[in-house]
Protein backbone atom coordinates (compact mmCIF):
# COMPACT_ATOMS: atom_id res chain seq x y z
CA UNK A 1 0.00 0.00 0.00
CA UNK A 2 1.45 3.54 -0.99
CA UNK A 3 0.69 7.09 1.19
CA UNK A 4 0.63 9.57 -1.21
CA UNK A 5 0.13 13.25 -0.10
CA UNK A 6 1.11 15.50 -3.18
CA UNK A 7 -2.16 16.06 -5.23
CA UNK A 8 -0.03 16.09 -8.75
CA UNK A 9 1.79 12.64 -7.77
CA UNK A 10 -1.88 11.20 -6.97
CA UNK A 11 -2.87 12.47 -10.21
CA UNK A 12 0.19 10.87 -12.32
CA UNK A 13 -0.43 7.42 -10.25
CA UNK A 14 -4.42 7.20 -10.73
CA UNK A 15 -3.59 8.35 -14.79
CA UNK A 16 -1.04 5.80 -15.19
CA UNK A 17 -3.42 3.26 -13.97
CA UNK A 18 -6.21 3.73 -16.12
CA UNK A 19 -4.11 3.65 -18.93
CA UNK A 20 -3.01 0.37 -17.76
CA UNK A 21 -6.81 -0.44 -18.33
CA UNK A 22 -7.27 -0.55 -14.65
CA UNK A 23 -10.73 0.31 -13.17
CA UNK A 24 -10.11 3.00 -10.53
CA UNK A 25 -12.33 2.97 -7.59
CA UNK A 26 -12.28 6.11 -4.90
CA UNK A 27 -13.70 6.06 -1.48
CA UNK A 28 -12.99 10.10 0.07
CA UNK A 29 -13.10 9.95 3.71
CA UNK A 30 -12.33 12.54 6.69
CA UNK A 31 -10.56 9.75 8.45
CA UNK A 32 -10.94 8.92 11.53
CA UNK A 33 -12.37 5.95 9.98
CA UNK A 34 -14.93 3.11 11.50
CA UNK A 35 -16.99 -0.08 10.18
CA UNK A 36 -18.73 2.11 8.07
CA UNK A 37 -15.80 3.34 6.02
CA UNK A 38 -14.22 -0.08 5.75
CA UNK A 39 -17.51 -1.23 4.55
CA UNK A 40 -16.94 1.16 1.25
CA UNK A 41 -13.88 0.27 1.19
CA UNK A 42 -14.69 -3.57 0.67
CA UNK A 43 -17.36 -2.86 -1.78
CA UNK A 44 -14.86 -0.38 -3.34
CA UNK A 45 -12.61 -3.52 -3.50
CA UNK A 46 -14.53 -5.69 -5.33
CA UNK A 47 -15.94 -3.06 -8.05
CA UNK A 48 -12.29 -1.65 -8.91
CA UNK A 49 -9.12 -2.81 -9.64
CA UNK A 50 -7.11 0.14 -8.27
CA UNK A 51 -8.79 1.25 -5.00
CA UNK A 52 -7.82 4.92 -3.63
CA UNK A 53 -8.81 6.44 -0.19
CA UNK A 54 -8.50 9.83 0.76
CA UNK A 55 -7.63 10.83 3.82
CA UNK A 56 -8.83 14.48 4.07
CA UNK A 57 -10.42 16.79 6.79
CA UNK A 58 -11.85 19.28 4.46
CA UNK A 59 -11.76 22.27 5.89
CA UNK A 60 -14.60 24.71 3.77
CA UNK A 61 -16.95 22.29 4.51
CA UNK A 62 -16.69 23.37 8.26
CA UNK A 63 -18.80 26.01 9.54
CA UNK A 64 -16.73 29.28 11.99
CA UNK A 65 -18.75 27.81 14.78
CA UNK A 66 -18.19 24.09 13.69
CA UNK A 67 -15.50 21.14 14.64
CA UNK A 68 -12.89 21.63 12.40
CA UNK A 69 -9.92 22.22 14.85
CA UNK A 70 -10.83 19.19 17.16
CA UNK A 71 -12.22 16.76 14.46
CA UNK A 72 -11.28 13.20 15.63
CA UNK A 73 -7.72 12.15 13.68
CA UNK A 74 -5.71 8.67 13.59
CA UNK A 75 -3.57 8.50 10.82
CA UNK A 76 -1.83 4.93 12.23
CA UNK A 77 -5.16 3.03 13.07
CA UNK A 78 -6.61 4.57 9.63
CA UNK A 79 -3.54 3.38 7.61
CA UNK A 80 -4.12 -0.53 9.27
CA UNK A 81 -7.62 -0.43 8.62
CA UNK A 82 -6.91 1.00 5.33
CA UNK A 83 -3.98 -2.27 4.83
CA UNK A 84 -6.68 -4.78 5.71
CA UNK A 85 -9.27 -3.29 3.39
CA UNK A 86 -7.04 -3.98 0.28
CA UNK A 87 -6.27 -0.32 -0.28
CA UNK A 88 -3.91 0.31 -2.92
CA UNK A 89 -3.14 4.09 -2.29
CA UNK A 90 -3.64 6.32 0.41
CA UNK A 91 -4.18 10.10 -0.51
CA UNK A 92 -2.83 12.31 2.26
CA UNK A 93 -2.89 15.46 0.88
CA UNK A 94 -2.78 18.69 3.36
CA UNK A 95 -4.63 21.61 3.22
CA UNK A 96 -2.13 24.17 1.60
CA UNK A 97 -1.98 20.92 -1.25
CA UNK A 98 -5.70 20.97 -1.40
CA UNK A 99 -6.05 24.99 -1.38
CA UNK A 100 -2.76 26.73 -2.15
CA UNK A 101 -2.57 30.60 -1.65
CA UNK A 102 -4.64 32.31 -4.61
CA UNK A 103 -7.54 29.34 -4.39
CA UNK A 104 -10.65 30.80 -5.95
CA UNK A 105 -12.44 27.97 -7.52
CA UNK A 106 -16.10 26.68 -6.03
CA UNK A 107 -18.77 24.32 -6.91
CA UNK A 108 -22.21 24.59 -5.69
CA UNK A 109 -25.23 22.87 -6.24
CA UNK A 110 -27.96 25.69 -6.27
CA UNK A 111 -31.62 25.26 -4.97
CA UNK A 112 -33.83 23.16 -2.43
CA UNK A 113 -31.42 20.13 -2.46
CA UNK A 114 -28.89 22.31 -0.52
CA UNK A 115 -30.41 24.90 1.35
CA UNK A 116 -32.82 22.39 3.52
CA UNK A 117 -31.63 19.94 6.11
CA UNK A 118 -27.81 20.12 6.84
CA UNK A 119 -28.07 22.94 4.13
CA UNK A 120 -30.27 24.84 6.38
CA UNK A 121 -28.16 24.09 9.42
CA UNK A 122 -24.85 24.58 8.18
CA UNK A 123 -24.74 27.52 5.34
CA UNK A 124 -21.89 26.58 3.06
CA UNK A 125 -21.48 23.44 3.83
CA UNK A 126 -22.39 21.68 0.88
CA UNK A 127 -20.20 24.20 -1.51
CA UNK A 128 -17.30 23.26 0.78
CA UNK A 129 -17.88 19.08 -0.15
CA UNK A 130 -18.79 19.61 -3.75
CA UNK A 131 -15.98 21.91 -4.35
CA UNK A 132 -13.68 18.93 -2.65
CA UNK A 133 -15.35 16.02 -4.49
CA UNK A 134 -14.87 17.92 -7.70
CA UNK A 135 -11.41 18.27 -6.66
CA UNK A 136 -11.03 14.65 -5.40
CA UNK A 137 -12.72 13.11 -8.97
CA UNK A 138 -10.13 15.37 -10.77
CA UNK A 139 -7.16 13.86 -9.13
CA UNK A 140 -7.94 10.43 -8.80
CA UNK A 141 -10.16 10.28 -11.44
CA UNK A 142 -12.26 7.64 -10.33
CA UNK A 143 -14.64 4.89 -12.06
CA UNK A 144 -16.79 4.60 -9.53
CA UNK A 145 -16.65 6.46 -5.62
CA UNK A 146 -18.51 5.04 -2.65
CA UNK A 147 -20.42 7.33 -0.21
CA UNK A 148 -22.38 6.50 3.01
CA UNK A 149 -25.90 6.73 3.36
CA UNK A 150 -25.39 8.12 6.74
CA UNK A 151 -25.14 10.96 4.77
CA UNK A 152 -28.08 10.72 2.90
CA UNK A 153 -28.32 14.24 1.66
CA UNK A 154 -24.38 14.46 0.95
CA UNK A 155 -25.28 11.56 -0.84
CA UNK A 156 -28.24 13.41 -3.06
CA UNK A 157 -25.95 16.59 -3.85
CA UNK A 158 -23.29 14.37 -5.24
CA UNK A 159 -25.34 12.40 -7.40
CA UNK A 160 -26.88 15.74 -8.63
CA UNK A 161 -23.80 17.43 -9.14
CA UNK A 162 -21.82 14.69 -11.08
CA UNK A 163 -25.20 14.51 -13.37
CA UNK A 164 -25.09 18.04 -13.77
CA UNK A 165 -21.41 18.25 -14.47
CA UNK A 166 -21.20 15.26 -16.44
CA UNK A 167 -18.68 13.25 -13.97
CA UNK A 168 -18.16 9.99 -15.92
CA UNK A 169 -18.10 8.42 -12.60
CA UNK A 170 -20.47 5.94 -11.01
CA UNK A 171 -22.25 6.50 -7.29
CA UNK A 172 -22.18 4.25 -5.03
CA UNK A 173 -24.44 4.72 -2.14
CA UNK A 174 -23.83 2.12 1.44
CA UNK A 175 -26.05 1.45 3.57
CA UNK A 176 -25.68 2.71 7.61
CA UNK A 177 -23.54 0.66 9.35
CA UNK A 178 -24.57 0.85 12.88
CA UNK A 179 -22.99 -0.51 16.64
CA UNK A 180 -24.32 -3.27 18.04
CA UNK A 181 -27.42 -1.05 20.09
CA UNK A 182 -28.33 0.97 17.02
CA UNK A 183 -26.47 4.07 16.92
CA UNK A 184 -25.09 4.75 13.59
CA UNK A 185 -21.20 4.31 12.74
CA UNK A 186 -19.61 8.14 12.95
CA UNK A 187 -16.31 9.55 13.47
CA UNK A 188 -18.45 12.23 16.13
CA UNK A 189 -19.19 9.61 18.38
CA UNK A 190 -16.24 9.73 20.13
CA UNK A 191 -17.06 13.01 21.92
CA UNK A 192 -19.86 11.30 23.16
CA UNK A 193 -19.64 11.10 27.42
CA UNK A 194 -20.75 7.91 28.29
CA UNK A 195 -24.12 9.38 29.68
CA UNK A 196 -24.67 11.11 26.27
CA UNK A 197 -23.88 7.31 24.28
CA UNK A 198 -26.71 6.26 25.79
CA UNK A 199 -28.93 9.57 25.07
CA UNK A 200 -27.59 9.02 21.71
CA UNK A 201 -29.97 5.84 21.06
CA UNK A 202 -32.50 8.20 20.73
CA UNK A 203 -31.68 8.83 17.04
CA UNK A 204 -32.13 5.26 15.74
CA UNK A 205 -34.49 4.98 18.55
CA UNK A 206 -36.88 7.42 16.69
CA UNK A 207 -36.26 5.88 13.50
CA UNK A 208 -37.47 2.56 14.84
CA UNK A 209 -40.58 4.23 16.45
CA UNK A 210 -41.16 6.19 12.50
CA UNK A 211 -40.92 2.74 11.22
CA UNK A 212 -42.96 1.20 13.96
CA UNK A 213 -45.43 3.65 13.11
CA UNK A 214 -45.70 3.75 9.55
CA UNK A 215 -45.95 0.13 9.82
CA UNK A 216 -48.96 -0.24 11.86
CA UNK A 217 -50.40 2.04 9.49
CA UNK A 218 -49.93 5.66 10.06
CA UNK A 219 -49.50 7.47 6.86
CA UNK A 220 -49.70 11.71 8.46
CA UNK A 221 -46.16 12.98 8.65
CA UNK A 222 -47.28 15.32 11.06
CA UNK A 223 -48.42 12.75 13.27
CA UNK A 224 -45.41 10.47 12.95
CA UNK A 225 -43.33 13.55 13.98
CA UNK A 226 -45.12 14.82 16.69
CA UNK A 227 -44.74 11.63 18.42
CA UNK A 228 -40.62 11.33 17.76
CA UNK A 229 -40.37 14.99 19.21
CA UNK A 230 -41.75 13.42 22.12
CA UNK A 231 -39.24 11.05 22.18
CA UNK A 232 -36.53 12.67 21.97
CA UNK A 233 -37.38 15.76 24.24
CA UNK A 234 -37.77 12.86 27.30
CA UNK A 235 -33.57 12.41 26.71
CA UNK A 236 -31.94 15.69 29.12
CA UNK A 237 -28.65 16.39 26.70
CA UNK A 238 -30.92 16.08 23.35
CA UNK A 239 -31.96 18.93 21.04
CA UNK A 240 -33.07 18.88 17.51
CA UNK A 241 -31.63 20.47 15.35
CA UNK A 242 -34.35 19.02 12.35
CA UNK A 243 -36.56 16.11 12.27
CA UNK A 244 -38.54 15.97 8.60
CA UNK A 245 -40.01 12.96 6.51
CA UNK A 246 -38.47 14.03 3.03
CA UNK A 247 -38.85 12.83 -0.43
CA UNK A 248 -35.91 10.45 -1.39
CA UNK A 249 -34.61 12.58 -4.31
CA UNK A 250 -35.88 15.88 -3.94
CA UNK A 251 -35.21 15.82 -0.24
CA UNK A 252 -38.72 17.96 0.01
CA UNK A 253 -40.50 17.74 2.59
CA UNK A 254 -43.95 15.07 2.25
CA UNK A 255 -47.10 15.46 4.70
CA UNK A 256 -47.97 12.03 3.73
CA UNK A 257 -45.46 9.07 3.81
CA UNK A 258 -44.85 6.07 1.03
CA UNK A 259 -41.96 3.93 -0.20
CA UNK A 260 -39.75 6.94 -1.20
CA UNK A 261 -40.73 8.63 1.70
CA UNK A 262 -37.21 9.20 4.10
CA UNK A 263 -36.76 10.31 7.87
CA UNK A 264 -34.00 12.83 8.37
CA UNK A 265 -33.18 13.93 11.52
CA UNK A 266 -30.07 15.63 13.06
CA UNK A 267 -29.45 15.84 17.02
CA UNK A 268 -27.68 17.51 19.30
CA UNK A 269 -26.32 15.48 21.86
CA UNK A 270 -24.94 18.27 24.00
CA UNK A 271 -22.40 19.77 22.16
CA UNK A 272 -22.09 16.81 19.09
CA UNK A 273 -24.72 16.79 16.26
CA UNK A 274 -25.25 13.61 15.17
CA UNK A 275 -27.37 12.53 12.12
CA UNK A 276 -29.35 9.52 11.01
CA UNK A 277 -31.81 8.55 8.61
CA UNK A 278 -33.50 6.12 6.56
CA UNK A 279 -36.92 4.56 4.73
CA UNK A 280 -40.37 4.57 6.31
CA UNK A 281 -41.89 2.01 4.46
CA UNK B 1 -15.47 13.29 -39.47
CA UNK B 2 -18.45 11.99 -37.18
CA UNK B 3 -21.44 14.41 -35.81
CA UNK B 4 -22.38 13.86 -32.35
CA UNK B 5 -25.24 15.82 -30.25
CA UNK B 6 -25.72 13.34 -27.32
CA UNK B 7 -23.64 13.89 -24.36
CA UNK B 8 -23.52 10.35 -23.06
CA UNK B 9 -22.96 9.36 -26.90
CA UNK B 10 -19.67 11.88 -27.42
CA UNK B 11 -18.40 10.91 -23.59
CA UNK B 12 -18.34 7.28 -24.41
CA UNK B 13 -16.33 7.85 -27.70
CA UNK B 14 -13.69 10.02 -26.23
CA UNK B 15 -13.46 7.50 -23.40
CA UNK B 16 -12.97 4.79 -25.87
CA UNK B 17 -10.25 6.80 -27.61
CA UNK B 18 -8.76 7.48 -24.61
CA UNK B 19 -8.38 3.67 -23.48
CA UNK B 20 -6.79 2.92 -26.27
CA UNK B 21 -4.04 5.03 -26.07
CA UNK B 22 -5.24 8.08 -28.02
CA UNK B 23 -4.32 11.55 -26.80
CA UNK B 24 -7.51 13.88 -26.74
CA UNK B 25 -7.58 17.33 -27.46
CA UNK B 26 -10.55 19.77 -27.55
CA UNK B 27 -11.22 23.24 -29.38
CA UNK B 28 -14.54 24.27 -27.63
CA UNK B 29 -16.18 27.03 -29.92
CA UNK B 30 -19.71 28.57 -30.02
CA UNK B 31 -19.44 27.89 -34.04
CA UNK B 32 -19.53 30.63 -36.64
CA UNK B 33 -16.14 29.64 -37.16
CA UNK B 34 -13.40 32.05 -38.41
CA UNK B 35 -9.52 32.16 -39.17
CA UNK B 36 -9.23 32.53 -35.41
CA UNK B 37 -10.79 29.05 -34.58
CA UNK B 38 -8.98 27.27 -37.73
CA UNK B 39 -5.51 28.32 -35.95
CA UNK B 40 -6.70 26.24 -32.53
CA UNK B 41 -7.84 23.59 -34.99
CA UNK B 42 -4.87 23.17 -36.58
CA UNK B 43 -2.41 23.51 -33.05
CA UNK B 44 -5.40 20.99 -31.73
CA UNK B 45 -4.64 18.34 -34.63
CA UNK B 46 -0.60 18.96 -34.10
CA UNK B 47 -1.49 18.21 -30.23
CA UNK B 48 -3.91 15.72 -30.15
CA UNK B 49 -4.42 11.96 -31.41
CA UNK B 50 -8.41 12.94 -31.88
CA UNK B 51 -9.70 15.94 -32.10
CA UNK B 52 -12.40 16.57 -30.91
CA UNK B 53 -14.57 20.81 -32.28
CA UNK B 54 -17.72 21.28 -30.27
CA UNK B 55 -20.27 23.98 -31.26
CA UNK B 56 -22.39 25.42 -28.39
CA UNK B 57 -23.83 28.71 -27.60
CA UNK B 58 -23.86 28.62 -24.34
CA UNK B 59 -26.87 30.51 -22.87
CA UNK B 60 -25.37 31.16 -19.57
CA UNK B 61 -22.48 32.93 -20.71
CA UNK B 62 -25.14 35.40 -21.90
CA UNK B 63 -26.82 38.47 -20.05
CA UNK B 64 -30.57 38.75 -20.57
CA UNK B 65 -30.11 41.81 -22.69
CA UNK B 66 -27.23 40.42 -25.11
CA UNK B 67 -27.09 38.59 -27.88
CA UNK B 68 -28.08 35.04 -27.13
CA UNK B 69 -31.02 35.07 -29.75
CA UNK B 70 -29.31 36.65 -32.45
CA UNK B 71 -25.81 35.35 -32.02
CA UNK B 72 -24.66 34.39 -35.59
CA UNK B 73 -24.97 30.27 -36.88
CA UNK B 74 -24.02 28.38 -40.01
CA UNK B 75 -23.05 24.66 -39.29
CA UNK B 76 -22.43 23.85 -42.76
CA UNK B 77 -20.01 26.30 -42.93
CA UNK B 78 -18.55 25.20 -39.58
CA UNK B 79 -18.37 21.49 -40.68
CA UNK B 80 -16.85 22.43 -43.77
CA UNK B 81 -14.02 24.12 -41.90
CA UNK B 82 -13.95 21.27 -39.39
CA UNK B 83 -13.62 18.61 -42.23
CA UNK B 84 -10.90 20.90 -43.95
CA UNK B 85 -8.76 21.32 -40.40
CA UNK B 86 -9.01 17.17 -40.02
CA UNK B 87 -11.57 17.31 -37.19
CA UNK B 88 -12.37 14.03 -35.58
CA UNK B 89 -15.40 14.36 -33.79
CA UNK B 90 -18.16 17.36 -33.92
CA UNK B 91 -19.63 17.58 -31.06
CA UNK B 92 -23.04 19.88 -31.30
CA UNK B 93 -25.21 19.29 -28.24
CA UNK B 94 -28.80 21.07 -28.16
CA UNK B 95 -29.43 23.71 -24.78
CA UNK B 96 -31.67 21.08 -23.58
CA UNK B 97 -29.27 17.83 -23.65
CA UNK B 98 -26.36 20.42 -21.54
CA UNK B 99 -28.97 22.08 -19.49
CA UNK B 100 -31.44 19.45 -18.57
CA UNK B 101 -35.06 20.01 -16.64
CA UNK B 102 -33.66 20.57 -12.52
CA UNK B 103 -30.16 21.45 -13.48
CA UNK B 104 -28.34 23.45 -10.59
CA UNK B 105 -24.34 22.89 -10.13
CA UNK B 106 -21.99 26.28 -10.94
CA UNK B 107 -18.61 25.98 -11.09
CA UNK B 108 -17.67 29.57 -10.20
CA UNK B 109 -13.78 31.13 -10.01
CA UNK B 110 -14.62 34.36 -7.52
CA UNK B 111 -12.51 37.49 -6.92
CA UNK B 112 -10.52 39.52 -9.20
CA UNK B 113 -10.17 37.99 -11.71
CA UNK B 114 -13.73 37.19 -12.70
CA UNK B 115 -15.16 40.79 -11.21
CA UNK B 116 -12.97 43.32 -13.33
CA UNK B 117 -13.26 44.00 -17.52
CA UNK B 118 -15.95 41.88 -18.87
CA UNK B 119 -16.46 40.04 -15.68
CA UNK B 120 -17.69 44.19 -14.55
CA UNK B 121 -19.60 44.49 -17.77
CA UNK B 122 -21.32 41.71 -18.10
CA UNK B 123 -21.87 40.08 -14.36
CA UNK B 124 -22.16 36.15 -14.49
CA UNK B 125 -20.45 35.51 -17.81
CA UNK B 126 -17.81 33.77 -16.43
CA UNK B 127 -19.71 31.65 -14.17
CA UNK B 128 -21.41 30.92 -17.21
CA UNK B 129 -17.99 30.06 -18.80
CA UNK B 130 -16.55 28.29 -15.97
CA UNK B 131 -19.69 25.77 -15.87
CA UNK B 132 -19.64 24.96 -19.19
CA UNK B 133 -16.48 24.79 -19.63
CA UNK B 134 -16.03 22.17 -16.61
CA UNK B 135 -18.92 20.14 -18.81
CA UNK B 136 -17.21 20.30 -21.70
CA UNK B 137 -14.04 18.63 -20.30
CA UNK B 138 -15.74 16.08 -18.04
CA UNK B 139 -18.11 15.15 -21.30
CA UNK B 140 -14.95 14.72 -24.07
CA UNK B 141 -11.76 14.56 -21.21
CA UNK B 142 -9.60 15.96 -23.04
CA UNK B 143 -5.36 16.39 -22.37
CA UNK B 144 -5.42 19.53 -24.29
CA UNK B 145 -7.76 22.20 -24.78
CA UNK B 146 -7.46 25.27 -26.92
CA UNK B 147 -8.18 28.81 -26.32
CA UNK B 148 -7.88 31.81 -28.29
CA UNK B 149 -6.01 34.52 -26.62
CA UNK B 150 -8.64 37.17 -27.74
CA UNK B 151 -10.61 36.47 -24.90
CA UNK B 152 -7.40 37.10 -22.68
CA UNK B 153 -9.58 37.13 -19.75
CA UNK B 154 -11.55 33.92 -20.07
CA UNK B 155 -8.30 32.12 -20.61
CA UNK B 156 -6.91 33.67 -17.26
CA UNK B 157 -10.20 32.41 -15.49
CA UNK B 158 -9.89 28.87 -17.59
CA UNK B 159 -6.87 28.53 -16.26
CA UNK B 160 -7.04 28.97 -12.75
CA UNK B 161 -9.98 27.24 -12.61
CA UNK B 162 -8.08 23.99 -14.03
CA UNK B 163 -5.44 25.15 -11.86
CA UNK B 164 -7.98 24.98 -9.03
CA UNK B 165 -9.69 22.14 -9.78
CA UNK B 166 -6.97 19.80 -11.08
CA UNK B 167 -8.35 19.29 -14.07
CA UNK B 168 -5.78 16.99 -15.37
CA UNK B 169 -5.66 19.17 -18.77
CA UNK B 170 -3.17 21.17 -20.60
CA UNK B 171 -4.49 24.64 -21.35
CA UNK B 172 -3.07 26.18 -24.99
CA UNK B 173 -3.44 29.84 -25.71
CA UNK B 174 -3.11 30.85 -29.61
CA UNK B 175 -2.26 33.86 -30.54
CA UNK B 176 -5.21 36.32 -31.82
CA UNK B 177 -5.79 36.25 -35.61
CA UNK B 178 -6.31 39.14 -37.38
CA UNK B 179 -7.93 40.77 -40.76
CA UNK B 180 -5.47 42.11 -42.83
CA UNK B 181 -6.04 45.41 -42.16
CA UNK B 182 -5.79 44.44 -38.36
CA UNK B 183 -9.36 43.81 -36.63
CA UNK B 184 -9.58 41.04 -34.79
CA UNK B 185 -11.38 38.46 -35.95
CA UNK B 186 -14.46 37.63 -34.20
CA UNK B 187 -17.43 36.23 -35.11
CA UNK B 188 -19.52 39.25 -34.02
CA UNK B 189 -17.83 41.21 -36.76
CA UNK B 190 -20.86 39.95 -38.77
CA UNK B 191 -22.76 42.65 -37.26
CA UNK B 192 -21.19 45.77 -38.30
CA UNK B 193 -22.34 47.77 -41.50
CA UNK B 194 -19.54 48.60 -43.99
CA UNK B 195 -19.21 52.14 -42.20
CA UNK B 196 -19.13 50.45 -38.56
CA UNK B 197 -16.56 48.01 -40.04
CA UNK B 198 -14.38 50.98 -40.47
CA UNK B 199 -14.69 52.38 -37.45
CA UNK B 200 -14.21 49.10 -35.47
CA UNK B 201 -10.17 49.66 -36.84
CA UNK B 202 -10.08 52.11 -33.78
CA UNK B 203 -9.56 49.03 -31.67
CA UNK B 204 -6.08 47.76 -33.01
CA UNK B 205 -5.56 51.15 -33.71
CA UNK B 206 -5.11 52.05 -30.11
CA UNK B 207 -3.24 48.91 -29.56
CA UNK B 208 -0.68 50.19 -32.22
CA UNK B 209 -0.48 53.27 -30.80
CA UNK B 210 0.03 52.51 -27.52
CA UNK B 211 2.93 49.99 -28.72
CA UNK B 212 4.09 53.05 -30.04
CA UNK B 213 3.99 55.51 -27.28
CA UNK B 214 4.94 52.25 -25.45
CA UNK B 215 8.29 52.02 -28.01
CA UNK B 216 9.17 55.67 -27.64
CA UNK B 217 9.54 55.83 -23.66
CA UNK B 218 6.43 55.92 -22.44
CA UNK B 219 5.95 53.81 -19.03
CA UNK B 220 3.00 55.77 -17.32
CA UNK B 221 -0.30 54.17 -17.78
CA UNK B 222 -2.60 57.11 -17.35
CA UNK B 223 -0.61 59.06 -19.87
CA UNK B 224 -1.25 56.27 -22.93
CA UNK B 225 -5.02 55.38 -21.75
CA UNK B 226 -5.78 59.15 -21.95
CA UNK B 227 -4.27 59.31 -25.13
CA UNK B 228 -5.66 56.09 -26.70
CA UNK B 229 -9.32 57.40 -25.23
CA UNK B 230 -8.75 60.72 -27.47
CA UNK B 231 -8.24 58.25 -30.76
CA UNK B 232 -11.41 56.19 -29.79
CA UNK B 233 -13.52 58.95 -29.78
CA UNK B 234 -13.06 60.62 -32.98
CA UNK B 235 -15.12 57.55 -34.28
CA UNK B 236 -18.83 58.73 -33.76
CA UNK B 237 -20.42 55.53 -33.38
CA UNK B 238 -17.37 54.04 -30.90
CA UNK B 239 -17.96 53.91 -26.94
CA UNK B 240 -15.55 52.48 -24.65
CA UNK B 241 -17.06 49.87 -22.48
CA UNK B 242 -13.72 49.12 -20.59
CA UNK B 243 -10.39 50.72 -21.46
CA UNK B 244 -7.43 49.47 -18.98
CA UNK B 245 -3.42 48.46 -18.65
CA UNK B 246 -3.52 45.30 -16.75
CA UNK B 247 -1.04 42.66 -14.84
CA UNK B 248 -1.22 39.71 -17.79
CA UNK B 249 -2.22 37.18 -14.39
CA UNK B 250 -3.70 39.18 -11.75
CA UNK B 251 -5.28 41.36 -14.20
CA UNK B 252 -5.03 43.87 -11.89
CA UNK B 253 -4.61 47.40 -12.83
CA UNK B 254 -1.05 48.39 -13.20
CA UNK B 255 0.16 52.12 -12.70
CA UNK B 256 3.49 51.92 -15.43
CA UNK B 257 3.98 49.54 -18.08
CA UNK B 258 5.95 46.80 -17.88
CA UNK B 259 6.86 43.22 -19.73
CA UNK B 260 3.42 41.56 -18.12
CA UNK B 261 1.59 45.24 -18.90
CA UNK B 262 -1.29 44.08 -21.36
CA UNK B 263 -3.71 46.54 -23.10
CA UNK B 264 -7.45 45.23 -22.55
CA UNK B 265 -10.74 46.83 -23.98
CA UNK B 266 -13.86 46.48 -25.26
CA UNK B 267 -15.66 48.49 -27.57
CA UNK B 268 -19.30 49.11 -28.49
CA UNK B 269 -19.20 50.10 -32.10
CA UNK B 270 -23.23 50.63 -32.72
CA UNK B 271 -25.10 48.53 -30.93
CA UNK B 272 -21.93 45.70 -31.31
CA UNK B 273 -19.33 45.20 -28.70
CA UNK B 274 -15.61 44.16 -29.37
CA UNK B 275 -12.66 43.10 -27.72
CA UNK B 276 -9.32 43.25 -28.19
CA UNK B 277 -5.37 43.01 -26.27
CA UNK B 278 -2.14 42.75 -26.28
CA UNK B 279 1.46 42.83 -24.72
CA UNK B 280 2.72 46.62 -24.95
CA UNK B 281 6.54 45.45 -24.26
Amino acid sequence: MDIISDPQQMQQRALAEKRAGRRVALVPTMGYLHAGHRSLLQEGRKRGDFLVLSLFVNPTQFGPSEDLSTYPRDLEADLALARAAGVDVVWTPTPQEVYPAGYATWVAVEGGLTTTLCGASRPGHFRGVTTVVSKLFNVVQPDVALFGEKDFQQLAVIRQMVRDLNFPIEIVGMPIVREADGLAMSSRNVYLTPDQRRQALVLSQALALARELAAAGERESATILATLRQLIAAQPDARIDYLHICHQTTLQEQARIDAAAVLLLAVFIGKTRLIDNGFLL
